[in-house]
């Protein structure tokens, strides 16, 4: 990289401008609180074993080898990740037990062989005939979830369609190549919720129509997303869970009821570049490329795409009711602020932002910057 | 890259499966029609010509060294960027004449100090007290534009504000190391418009404002997002035109009014995982992380997040109206689709996607491909 990222604080007497440049920040900084993160690592860990279930993290979220062993150093061998090149690069690293929970795309089958020979992999399956093509191009044995749709809408056979989760087992249980793993559901309409109550409602109406179908099949079943995964205690047929936020939350996460403000683990260091004063409005350099363009949408109606924390000597601390970054465009973030804050910011100050949506904004950060001034690796800044 | 992309197809008759890889591509690609962003860069460098303004386009969208050579090739010498690792990056391909069109960062002044050796540096600035402490910090001469807002609200003293205006002109009057340079505006409010006449008379009441800071100054004014530049002929006081994301366009811009369909020139590539026959929709591998969640608005009131445009033997045509992204997750996008494009539609096809927002989808992908099967750079797989 081409900054220093050495522990100091450099306060600058020459003018009215505060120079506090936390572990040599001047640019937009993912930084990561790893304490905040193993914590939430283990408490899923526990939770997992606490409720007998197998527990297979989506490493979707963190997309990083280097935070990827803080999941083994807790036992963790299995987990879950969004795409065939995220299954590379945590397999090149060591990890043998890989699903990628996404429909298989056919046209990465070369890829898939090159794979299947380093590691155990399961693919989710919605189709017959792409199981039947699939087994013939296949060199190695592969496993095979059927994907299931919790009325979610997005992707899997419907969960109360029988016959064609039969008809589809009939075509896995044919085929030379490809083993029955199980069913494999996401239920990310729990994002829409607003409380844990709400939350576990859903999940639980999700698992006893769940458990109906394990009664036909007892076979294993994967489900899990962070909210659900979250909330509940116990997850009656469910016999693996592959929650992935749950790594650094966010607010996102916060205002659905899934985690307390001070489980989210990461945040982004702005560099304040203007005051506008007829406002009450501060510019940062932190935008749509550095968040991401997810929002909330406050109770007047208005958007948010993030909010402010307090700013501590090493780290960040609460939420800053009332201050939050209103609007966003291509580099530029404009945050709406209280009086008194915006009385107590400078030019030059570094502002921590929670992010709306933490796996947007790794994805687009590309890497992180520690509290200890490491710098932290993320598969997109490979990919590109 | 991992991948060989040679032009080729090859077509499987081994089942109902279609392969049709265009380019070798197997997973979500942004395609460059370079072809169609050279005409649209000599249509607005004749634009500017005729109008008698300087070009000095803003290279955010592409963050390309390669596409910046198609710029050199119509005469363009002087250019915008939005950061100062961007200016960096051009700086050192040799443009030697950079507006960077942000506040600027006092953080990042020992990045200028070493810029400003290399190359004439315009800045923005739009307070006093940063250009007294710039002043102090400067190694070298910089140019200063005081960036005005005409009323978006984003950044910028109020271009009916003269009295900040003066006050900040003395200051820039009164250093040693700053030039001033003139006056920056970005109407970036033109995004809101739904036509081009919308666009039109939102332009000219603008640079009727500047016109009037014009006869109190007599200096360079610098103005002109696409919208704008796409619409207007003539610029009155106005002697810079920064436009930048005409050298792609993409859907918002067509509805805006800025382009036709057949002036976008990039278009994702994403392959077909899935059919879902009960709900005519089909699932991509195309989501938040390639496309951004940038969307707009249909006549019901739904969002989309990208257009599907008629698939060609080499490259793309226009759009297929009654198909479009309606809904994306991190990796995943779900196209809602007429019947007949539903039942034309195979697992294993690719569909080019056109882009709401084509500056935030090439930032997130990182590269290009173009039509002869060329990888081309983008700045942001360089940052992370």
């Amino acid at each position: 990289m081409k900054y220093d990222w050495l522990l100091y604080y450099y306060i600058s007497l020459l003018s009215k401008v505060k120079y506090l440049i936390m572990l040599g920040i001047t640019s937009p900084t993912l930084v990561i609180n790893e304490a905040i993160a193993r914590k939430n690592i283990k408490r899923m860990v526990n939770k997992a074993n606490q409720a007998g279930v197998e527990f297979r993290p989506h490493f979707k979220t963190h997309q990083s080898k280097f935070i990827s062993e803080l999941f083994k150093q807790q036992g963790v061998t299995s987990i879950t990740v969004s795409s065939i090149q995220m299954a590379k690069y945590f397999i090149e690293h060591g990890w043998l037990d890989v699903t990628i929970a996404f429909p298989f795309n056919i046209l990465e089958i070369d890829l898939l062989n090159s794979l299947s020979v380093k590691a155990k992999i399961n693919i989710l399956v919605v189709d017959g005939d792409v199981v039947k093509l699939l087994d013939n191009k296949l060199d190695n044995k592969v496993y095979a979830y059927i994907e299931l749709d919790a009325d979610y809408g997005r992707s899997g056979i419907p969960i109360t369609n029988i016959e064609r989760i039969q008809s589809l087992k009939m075509n896995i249980d044919l085929a030379t190549n490809i083993e029955f793993a199980g069913f494999y559901t996401h239920a990310g309409h729990t994002y829409k919720c607003r409380d844990a109550g709400q939350v576990r409602t859903l999940a639980k109406n999700i698992i006893q129509q769940l458990s109906e179908l394990y009664k036909l099949y007892k076979s294993p079943i994967c489900f899990g997303d962070t909210p659900s995964c979250s909330v509940l205690d116990s997850f009656g047929s469910v016999s693996q869970i592959s929650p992935g936020n749950f790594v650094f939350y966010d607010w996102m996460q916060h205002k659905i009821g899934a985690c307390e403000e001070s489980d989210i683990a990461v945040a982004l260091f702005c560099p304040v570049v203007a005051k506008y004063g007829d406002r009450n409005e501060l510019l940062i350099h932190g935008g749509a490329v550095h968040l991401s363009k997810e929002y909330l949408v406050r109770e007047n109606g208005d958007y948010y795409f993030g909010v402010v924390a307090d700013k501590k000597d090493n780290g960040w601390g609460v939420s800053l009711p009332g201050n939050y970054v209103k609007s966003i465009s291509q580099e530029h973030g404009i945050i709406s602020c209280t009086d008194d804050f915006f009385e107590s910011v400078e030019v030059g100050d570094l502002l921590p932002i929670l992010p709306i949506h933490s796996c947007l904004t790794a994805d687009l950060m590309g890497s992180y910057l520690s509290l200890e001034g490491n710098r932290i690796d993320h598969l997109s800044s490979q990919l590109k």
